[in-house]
């Protein structure tokens, strides 16, 4: 209690010299009265949480098992970040708390624990972090161009790349740089933004002096109430709305940057990043660098796995290169398959719009279907997904409660027609071909088949994180918000550079089975609705694909690499033997290059053979001949020496089928 | 010379007693000048041909490597054919000959040799025999058509399914039954029909009076000359023509059937089948038997291969059991890919319009293919061949002949769009995939790659007839009539059942590389413009599925079979063993089933297992169990005791992966 009084003192110390100094600015009419709306029902507010208050002892769980004391209704996520960093013996890291999760639900940083809970903090380093970092700089934006520039503001939001915030200007011309300018003093002041919970009465009367904010409020309101954010200081109080909100931006954000400007539906939007600290800016910019530096599209051109041309927008190329790591991902995720119980199907492209009409795609996303029409009369759409296909092949005959459950997989292409404007390199395409697959199962085998599904994810991203030891960057598996009986379960990883991307899903559908009144005959002779299960893994193989090159920065593993060896002869003697070495590599099934250019010197194409990320080089003189060896370096140029040319085919055998990335053996 | 003489004065006195029996009969002026005309222009070809005659000896080898002696210029393959019949002794077969080929070449048999040859008769058994006789039957039905019921016939031909006669009937309304009453008439003369070769000039003359006929003739015309055939009986003198025509009917046409008539361009088609002799017929109506029993389709659907549904027409649907035939050949051609030097390519399936333009598809092909309009402006197209994408890829960058060949292989699903009243089964679809793959080489590597084309159609082919060896029938490589170095090379193989397919083809192109304006650097610096090959080894894998599965009879061989093992444990006891059973060999790559249906008795299971065409049956009781073993029973019956089980793995790995479709081991 007396640290928590003593926190509040020094919040208002801080309002109070900021206030002083920017008590000359005026609001307008219009914002002073949004701004007395809100502080009247942030009063009633006030006094309905004081009377729901009940003042007990509760204890707080940390991520690394350690226990803290806290007071329900009154200990906030904040204070127990800040009184850890204070306690130098407590090892554990908090890093600039910004946002938390209490039992694995995101919460802001100042709302008051209510009982006995466990407590994630998540920093800047966290995409949750980032996401209310960026958030409040969305809002802090906000408020500096309605209360400081006149704008009408009506959303502001953050991606993965940043802030926005969607407005009208005012009249007079928007300097970016007057804006950047304002926006860095708001947030020098490191006070914490004041959140409201609101409901759609007292959103109307907050925002009746503008439309536009109403109307997208009214838009994106998906529950009973709705968080409200201002700045504390006057001027600032514009009210800057921040739906979807789940953050508290205590006393951190150290800069914003408002770096671009476009045109969209009519009004303006300005992007920006903001940052809690400059070291916080330093690492993002590093982070920024390096994924310049991983594009997939640079390192698919570079290493000529892929390109795209005008004459299918959104649909790649594959070069031989790139398709060979595109069928060592179906093959390894095809392997997985027979040990798994799903069986490979190979279904049609184009379906009648009697399918999908039946399906329910054609009210829902005929907008982003290709369709065709043939003989003048029936039009036919391109599958953007499986799913009707294999109610199809469940329908064709009477299913007996003996067959299930069924797995379907299959990997054929499907077409969704994005815009063009929206493509970009393998992760916005308009063709993929996913690891998708269907099962169909009886209610009682739902569990059973949905920890399976989980174990296959596992199993998979956990085959796939040997890939990356030697890089020691980690793939984190994080089942989603989705509940584990509920509709979907998002499973998010990852990358080496630390930004998240959602690939495999895990999706119930009891919608479907309804729509082709899909049956099996039961144990008990009845007929049954079976429950269908969406599930991808790997998810597009063109997307992950893209993660997977970025996330190796190009230096793939072994098993994936399309440039496993790089055969180099030295003198003449030996290139009949060093032939001998690439046939015997490539019967076992290894992609082998063979460097026999007269025109280069030995370190020329050892270094051209690094450059192409080889993962091994193999020089092969008359030493190595007599022999019967290979000279061995590594991608990273480590000499493995000369060693005998079996026990060489052995260990890349071994380091394959392994998925392993050890570079040694 | 003697023997020749005999056999002319035999003909002749056939001859004499038929016209003596046909002679009240009337031809229409029309045809007397016909008849007139083609007998005045025979006489200046027996003149010519007198004068040209070298009466020289000759040899002949024939098929079985034996060789018989012959004069050039008057010695027919007939009368080999004929000398041979009369020697018992002789035991190379000639079962009926009906045409034959010389060098290869495909001659009628009454055509004199003309040097030292080679000589292959050709029966009924043959396609060239078959096609040889219903291309006469048809020159017969026209010549009674004509001759006898006054119809203006304007084209005679044959198909793989019969023979068709079409023409425009006279007033007078036509009865079927007579017709094919007056056929047989005229076939059971047994008569050789009288052929002459004939230029532009004279076939003008002699079809002075009937405009169809040299509409079609001129049509049809590709050489200098053209052959016509008269039935030598006056009353049948309408001189049938028939175009493509190298075949000399000789004393064996025994009956004709006229079994269908149908509409087609105005013209009435008159369809048929005729047969040299009644044992002929027996054997094909046998065949005909036995080709509905072989249907793909049946097979399909008894064996849950795959189906087809109204809303995606001529595109299948591969259940689990036909997917796996699929990507088992796939992986088949994949194997030999790796050992041929060719790599995988993946390419988008719509390309705008602007690349049909550019490589002519467009203009020639356009009606064949699905278009999609998208965001209003452009148009795709869903490709209907990979060519112009590899195109694409070549052109993508600078190519050096270093790098040549390049042999890019792509599964891609194509699509054309045939009739909807077209599509029937695998063999007429409007979704396919291809091996399709395509050589891009230097003109001095064209003939080597040609060559090692022909080597990877033999090689797979040859492996496909190691599954045959079971049936003693055998798989036929034919490479058809294309020059080595002309523009296209098509192979024919022969069915179980005799049918013949075209499933392979090599052809060169030198037109794409001019439309694209392909290059590369030579070793001279300068640029030069490649060869293109397009090549498929299976063609169509859908039609391929359909013609193995009607060859085999839905009898896979163990390395295609979607059900190669049934395991049925006996006695509650041996259950668990029996399940670890079925792990070992699904572990292997088998596909397993295992029946323990409580309901069903131990022989109702083994029969249901062999009616599935399950290649091995596994029957696991105590005793198996207590020593580790298996009781195994193939497909046809055998019962091979009981074996170890890992002896009985090792057996079938081994039998599975020379592709060998022995039952025993």
């Amino acid at each position: 209690m007396a640290v928590a009084q003593l926190l509040k003192l020094l919040v208002s110390r801080s309002l109070f010299h900021a206030r002083r100094r920017y008590s000359k600015l005026q609001l307008s009419p219009a914002l002073s009265e949004r701004l007395r709306v809100f502080e009247s029902l942030r009063e009633q507010s006030d006094k309905n949480r004081r009377r729901e208050v009940r003042e007990s002892p509760l204890s707080v769980r940390l991520t690394n098992g350690q226990t803290v004391k806290a007071t329900a209704g009154v200990t906030t996520p904040h204070y127990v970040a800040q009184s850890l960093r204070r306690k130098p013996m407590f090892y554990f890291r908090v890093k600039g708390a910004l946002v938390c999760k209490v039992n694995g639900e995101l919460w802001e940083l100042g709302r008051p624990l209510e009982a006995d809970c466990e407590l994630q903090l998540l920093g800047f380093d966290s995409a949750e972090g980032r996401q209310a970092a960026w958030r409040t700089g969305a809002c802090v934006l906000g408020s500096v161009l309605e209360g400081v520039f006149g704008a009408e503001v009506c959303r502001e939001g953050a991606s993965e790349l940043g802030l926005f915030c969607d407005h009208v200007p005012s009249s007079s011309s928007l300097s970016l740089s007057d804006v950047e300018a304002k926006c860095k003093e708001a947030a020098a002041l490191k006070l914490p933004l004041i959140g409201l919970d609101m409901n759609t009465a007292e959103l109307h009367e907050l925002f009746q002096d503008s439309k536009l904010r109403m109307q997208l409020v009214e838009e994106q309101i998906n529950g009973p109430t709705v968080t409200v954010y201002r700045h504390p200081v006057t001027f600032l109080s514009s009210v800057a709305i921040c739906l979807f909100a789940h953050y508290f931006l205590s006393s951190q954000l150290s800069s914003i940057t408002v770096s671009n400007q476009s045109d969209s539906s009519g009004l303006t939007r300005l992007l920006g990043v903001a940052f809690p600290g400059e070291k916080d800016r330093q690492e993002w910019e590093r982070e920024q660098e390096e994924a310049r530096r991983r594009d997939h599209r640079r390192i698919g051109t570079d290493q000529e796995l892929f390109f795209f041309n005008d004459v299918s927008p959104g649909s790649c190329f594959f070069l031989p290169k790139g398709a060979h790591i595109y069928n060592t991902l179906t093959d390894f995720i095809k392997s997985e398959y027979r040990r798994r119980g799903f069986t490979e199907v190979v279904t049609p492209t184009l379906y009648s719009t009697a399918l999908w009409e039946r399906s329910g795609h054609w009210e829902h996303y005929s907008e982003n279907m290709f369709t065709v029409t043939s003989e003048g009369a029936q039009t036919f759409a391109l599958k953007p997904m499986n799913c009707p296909a294999h109610c199809l092949m469940f329908e064709h005959r009477v299913r007996s409660w003996r067959e299930l459950p069924l797995r379907w997989a299959d990997f054929g292409a499907l077409h969704r027609n994005e815009l063009s404007g929206a493509l970009g390199g393998l992760t916005r395409v308009r063709r993929f071909c996913q690891d998708d697959a269907h099962i169909f199962c009886t209610p009682e085998q739902l569990e059973q088949e949905i920890v399976a599904c989980l174990d296959f994810v596992r199993s998979v991203y956990q085959q796939l994180e040997k890939s990356l030891q030697q890089f020691a960057e980690r793939w984190e598996l994080n089942p989603g918000d989705g509940a584990f009986y509920g509709p979907k379960i998002d499973i998010q990883i990852k990358d080496a550079i630390g930004r998240q991307h959602q690939c495999a899903t895990i999706q119930l559908d009891f919608q479907l089975p309804i729509r082709f009144n899909l049956q099996y005959v039961g144990r008990d002779g009845k007929l049954h609705r079976p429950v269908m299960i969406h599930r991808a893994v790997l998810g597009s193989l063109e997307r992950m694909i893209a993660i997977l090159a970025e996330n190796f920065g190009g230096k793939w593993p072994l098993w994936l690499s399309p440039s496993q060896i790089m055969v180099i002869p030295v003198g003449g003697n030996s290139e009949s033997y060093a032939r001998q070495v690439v046939a015997t590599f490539h019967e076992a099934g290894f992609m082998v290059d063979f460097n026999n250019d007269p025109g280069a010197t030995l370190n020329k194409k050892i270094r051209s053979a690094q450059l192409a990320q080889h993962n091994y080089i193999f020089v092969v003189g008359d030493k190595e001949r007599e022999s019967g060896a290979v000279n061995v370096r590594s991608r990273g140029g480590k000499q493995l020496g000369s060693r005998q040319t079996e026990e060489v085919l052995r260990s890349l055998i071994h380091l394959r089928d392994t998925r392993s990335n050890q570079d040694e053996f």
